[in-house]
């Protein structure tokens, strides 16, 4: 632990201590005992520099176990997975010396093209922040720290250097913050990673609102504000914002900025030291680098293997066709089977330790039964061979099995890092694979390899049962064997919705925006809660999957815990004949209060696991914010009075059980002003009727007709100001009375 | 024709004459020779104050001629309609000594729930433009001033006089605005009035960059600029915008705060000055009133007659059910044939010279036959009657009868200025008649009244026939007369789409907004624009229509007339056995430029009247805004280099002809900077090679394999500003390198 205080450091080493070394370290400061910190990418997996790397952090880094990425974590709907992600990586980030993972990454789903989704976890802020709390605290119990990012709203990837996010605030507070703020408040993150984006306009490095105010006034975070590589432009403007730590190195202008702008007075040095501290207490990660990876290699690999396997969404199993007997007679089909998609594209693709192929799993577990599984590539990736020979390769090899499975997905090409994609279509030569295969064999299964959600139209109901694998890590190919032969029961759920159209999307006329600008123009109804909002069929909901066994939910009751908390009780059991987990998700839904809500909003969840005949009750806590939305007029969290409906649902659009709370709400008062409109004064419980015997003194009598004219138009001026409504009844009341009023109205 | 100048005036005397006298006038200066103005609410008829009405403008005004409201106007697709219009209202207005007739409106139909639709014509902003310019042509042609309105973003009833339109400049400007801009440039009206709401958070009538930027310096106003009525809440920094007249009275304080303003050195007196000449420049208006209004009450009555046959749109004739020959056994039903529904209620609300009712109307046609017309009231618009009985006596009269007409709509409290719908629905009461009676009657006609769009779902396919009859004004009852027995032709088309579901409105989750702010999250997709782009069914598309002739289209050819303005040629003919207007559509379908356009846009419209057998070869021009976008980088209105498809359509979805155009587009230059995109760089034709042969001098020799992975890690930060990529490539190339670069990319 370093004994140095930012004290002893002259202006010149502070400054140059908030800018990187190179790539992925700080600059040590040895006489101030100031050692360099080491920052890789991640999440799921560490990328160690390879001394034969260029700068550029291109090329191959140091090997390393590839876990599930993040879409894979998002679909177990179990923070103990995203735990031990966490954990394994941890270790493996000490046994090659590195001191923060950058990752994970919060960032919500808005569209589901967005090349990055592999490295989220959801469209659901709360299985997000959940999900990722979990990492960061097993990762940083580890003495590895966590960086999670990108902080905020980087929700693309086209343009993402430049492109300002432009998204109101309850939008940010109810969907794109959350996450964040869960991570922070419940995990303490060592660092907090600034996106690329403005928001707004104003660029996420250099806004003070994001980085100080919300983030460290309002939710508390006591660690480092690290920019993304790359994200800085201003950097006097960046740390007066908040942002501490710019990554990597620059060509020296950075430091040189800070030093000019201290001493010409236009930056508070205070800010350099807060910085400069921050840096410092970071040090305090580094430790002496453990044993090397070797001895966790095989463990670890065993473990991506079960972590895997609880990621697995059984999406449709048409007459059980799942799991497979071990003497079934497969064809296995598609390229994606001899050579997994285990991982994105980008900074965080991990120089995996094993790559083991799906076809070979499957014959290594049904090799006890000796029975041959044959292969056909299906389809060529890169379009080097003859379609059609592949294609008739595949039928002939269906027509002689029992099942035909087809591993199709998408390509490294097809999704990455950097750029966004322009459709949920797999590559046509896929669709006709499956469907050709469908036509002739027995029994078809499908596998999905894929970051990004793809459309299953087209060929959906010609198959029997779908496995959405996502990216699952190094050891998907055998975790899906494991899926396959019920060597492991699928429970992972969707963490986004598979919509039967693109266009239904509600971001589609918005993405990815145009003239550097993107329009959040659907606000909070990201995914589920827009498609439940306008009663949009989709093909999968938001929270579906499928298990080999049954479950059944009875006797959902939620209780008041408080004014504005509860607590849900829930009966699961295990009706069918096989070992389980089941999830419980808790949804809310409430029309109450001045503003749209959605349908339903995920508010609670728990993965619960039951052996065949049994059953347990469990409860699971709402909290304030679950019935609360973000009040932009009075710039806070606000319960509105009224019923709210706690509803169990096997997913977003499949409600089971529900109940009903009623809650009194916040208490809102507001003294009336010349500001507040005519329906306010006239509605106001003292005022109101001493307005209208005032007005009344000087209005003739008027007949029925006229009476109900007068309330039509009325009417028409119900959301006028008062002080514009005295120029239309300026004979009968003046602004003096209306004072005298007001003043009345503050005693009440 | 006053003689006096502002400089004979007090301050104190021309900060008078900016606010008004009363409810409707402009205080006179006697010494000045300025008189007063009066104004008073229009547009399809003028509403002169009646002396025994209280102040605040309600109750009944004296009689006038109601014309069709611009809802009605709207579907008539024909400024000739529109000027007819307007020259009628002018002649009435100077009947009764009225100088301004406050309208028309031409806010764009965002929302088919906006419970003033009524009064506005489209979902489209050159259908809306070019009908309103021929209207306030025609009207201040005729000595009376026209005021347009509500200048801008006024969409909604509901908190309107608060509430901030949060709208991108894009879709202002090519939605929003375009409609006041036609009018303004073309048709120079006296006055502009401007809304009661705030845009992106600014009041219209504080809006300098709406009032003088883009009216006055961009437009080229030279009228003057009024307030909606009360919509003034600082004077003071609503004159210093641009606000001229201030209406109606206040209570002093107005004027007042000007004259404070002026003495204290906040205000410039220039700008009181500026207001104060456009005020008496008003005044040229004022004339000695003409004859009174009797002796055009009957000529306009059968114009209003004439004029609404003109605006029916005939959505559905199956077998050529309508028209029904005079001898026809007809069972009118629906209390709407009783007592018709033709106006909107508010401000626009006339006290209407005659109400014929379309059952005597149809009976009046009918009579000659001498065969019986029976009437059924088949439900009760105040819920007084025993609804049980009133459908029983309709099902047994449309059981008699050969058609069956049904009048169905809303009512006068269903949809008013001053709030918005909730729901497109037909009240139940009457889809219950409509069903009852279609289910017995042996061809069912059912006849609409309704100010905004309602749902046809439900009943839409038990009928034969549907006439939209819209609001028609106060000789409606008779065109339907006129319409259903072919007296008349229908001619009209809709001016904004029918859809499906109210929830597959584009505004439909951000529809009235919320705790003061309504997101116009579609931006320019709008009405059809937005039905088209994301391929939505609707149940009928903006621009359909159906005729008792036939129509067809051919020989469309398109040429250009310049870099960016072109003539269309087509030919129209009549090929059926009656007299008939065709409307010719003519859209632009395009995906150059950077932003996302819509499927295809209005660009040209004519209406043509052929008789049997005739056709004419029709020329439309476009002009260079028929393919531009707004470029809000660039502030201006951009052409792209690209191929645009002129398309004539029958309606927005059905196209019927289309030709090509190549565009060379704007040529636009941009050096390169610091803060170009590394992608702009490296594709720049001249600084590109030699920037990759400098970083390429300092790299090591690439396998294939890492060329290709250093070009995706390209890709991922193609757009960051190359002043942050230095911090990657720093040790390969420097600022100062990139500075000669920038030189010489601006000497090219």
């Amino acid at each position: 632990m370093p004994d140095a205080t930012p004290e002893s450091l002259s202006l010149e080493e502070k400054a140059a201590l908030l800018t990187g070394r190179d790539f992925s370290t700080t600059r040590p400061i040895e006489h101030a005992g100031i050692p360099s910190i080491v920052l890789v990418d991640g999440p799921h997996g560490v990328r160690p520099p390879d001394a034969a790397a260029d700068h550029l952090g291109v090329n191959n880094s140091l090997p390393a176990t590839c876990f599930p990425p993040a879409v894979a974590v998002g679909s177990s709907w179990d923070p103990e997975v995203a735990a031990r992600v966490g954990a394994a990586v941890a270790r493996e980030a000490r046994a090659y010396g590195i001191h923060v993972v950058l990752g994970p990454g919060v960032n919500i789903k808005r569209s589901p093209l967005c090349g990055r989704n592999f490295e989220y976890y959801s469209e659901d802020p709360l299985l997000s922040g959940v999900l990722a709390a979990a990492h960061v605290k097993a990762m940083q119990a580890g003495g590895v720290g966590a960086s999670v990012k990108h902080f905020a709203a980087n929700n693309q990837e086209h343009e993402r250097m430049r492109v300002s996010a432009d998204v109101d605030e309850r939008a940010l507070r109810e969907i794109y913050f959350p996450a964040f703020e869960r991570v922070v408040t419940e995990a303490r993150p060592a660092t907090v990673m600034c996106a690329y984006n403005r928001i707004n306009g104003v660029p996420a490095s250099e806004n003070r609102w994001l980085l100080t105010e919300v983030l460290r006034d309002e939710w508390g975070f006591q660690g480092l504000v690290v920019s993304d590589w790359g994200a800085v432009g201003d950097r006097v403007a960046a740390l007066a914002a908040g942002l501490d730590l710019a990554m990597p190195a620059d060509d020296g202008t950075g430091p040189a900025k800070i030093v000019e702008a201290v001493r010409d007075g236009s930056l508070d040095e205070a800010a350099v030291d807060r910085a400069v501290g921050r840096v410092v207490a970071l040090t305090d990660l580094v430790a002496d680098a453990t044993n090397g990876l070797e001895e966790d290699e095989e463990e670890h690999h065993a473990l991506a293997r079960e972590l895997a396997a609880e990621c697995v969404v059984l999406l449709k199993n048409d007459g059980g066709v799942l799991p497979l007997a071990l003497d079934t007679r497969i064809a296995v089909i598609g390229e994606f089977a001899a050579a997994s998609r285990f991982q994105g594209g980008g900074s965080s693709h991990i120089n995996a330790t094993r790559k083991p192929a799906a076809v070979d799993a499957i014959r290594s577990l049904a090799a006890d039964e000796g029975r041959a599984v044959s292969y056909a590539r299906g389809f060529a990736l890169d379009a080097s061979a003859d379609a059609e020979a592949l294609l008739t390769e595949a039928v002939d090899a269906a027509r002689k099995a029992e099942v035909a499975v087809v591993f199709a997905g998408l390509a490294e090409r097809d999704e990455s890092e950097g750029f966004d994609r322009e459709t949920l279509d797999l590559p046509s030569a896929q669709v006709d694979v499956i469907r050709a295969v469908a036509a002739v064999a027995a029994r078809t299964v499908v596998v999905l390899s894929n970051g990004g959600v793809i459309s299953l139209e087209g060929w959906h109901d010609d198959v029997d049962a779908i496995v959405e694998g996502w990216l699952l890590g190094q050891a998907g190919g055998e975790a899906i064997a494991d899926i396959l032969f019920g060597a492991a029961n699928p429970s992972g759920h969707l963490a986004e919705t598979i919509p039967v159209r693109l266009q239904d999307n509600p971001s589609y006329l918005n993405f990815p925006g145009e003239n550097l600008q993107v329009r959040y123009g659907e606000g909070v109804m990201v995914g589920y809660r827009h498609y439940n909002s306008i009663d949009l069929p989709v093909r999968y909901p938001f929270g579906h999957g499928l298990s080999y066994t049954t479950f059944e939910t009875r006797d959902v009751s939620a209780v008041l815990a408080g004014d504005d908390t509860a607590t849900v009780s829930v009966t699961v059991a295990n009706t069918g004949g096989r070992p389980g987990k089941h999830v419980v998700q808790v949804y809310v839904a409430t029309t109450a209060g001045p503003v749209r809500r959605p349908t339903r909003e995920l508010r609670a969840f728990t993965k619960v696991a039951l052996r065949p005949g049994e059953s347990r009750t469990v409860e699971l806590s709402l909290d304030r914010r679950a019935f609360a939305y973000y009040d932009i007029v009075r710039g806070g969290w606000v319960v509105a009075g009224g019923e709210y409906r706690v509803q169990v649902g096997r997913d977003a659009a499949d409600i089971v059980a529900e109940t009903t709370l009623t809650l009194a709400g916040d208490v809102i008062t507001q003294p009336l002003s010349l500001d507040s409109t005519v329906n306010d004064w006239f509605t106001h419980p003292v005022i109101g009727p001493k307005l209208l015997d005032k007005l009344s003194q000087g209005m003739p009598e008027l007949s029925p007709e006229e009476a109900e004219e007068n309330a039509r138009m009325m009417r028409m001026v119900d959301s006028m100001p008062m002080r514009q409504f005295v120029g239309f009844v300026g004979h009968l009341v003046t602004t003096e009375h209306l004072d005298d009023l007001v003043a009345l109205s503050h005693e009440g």
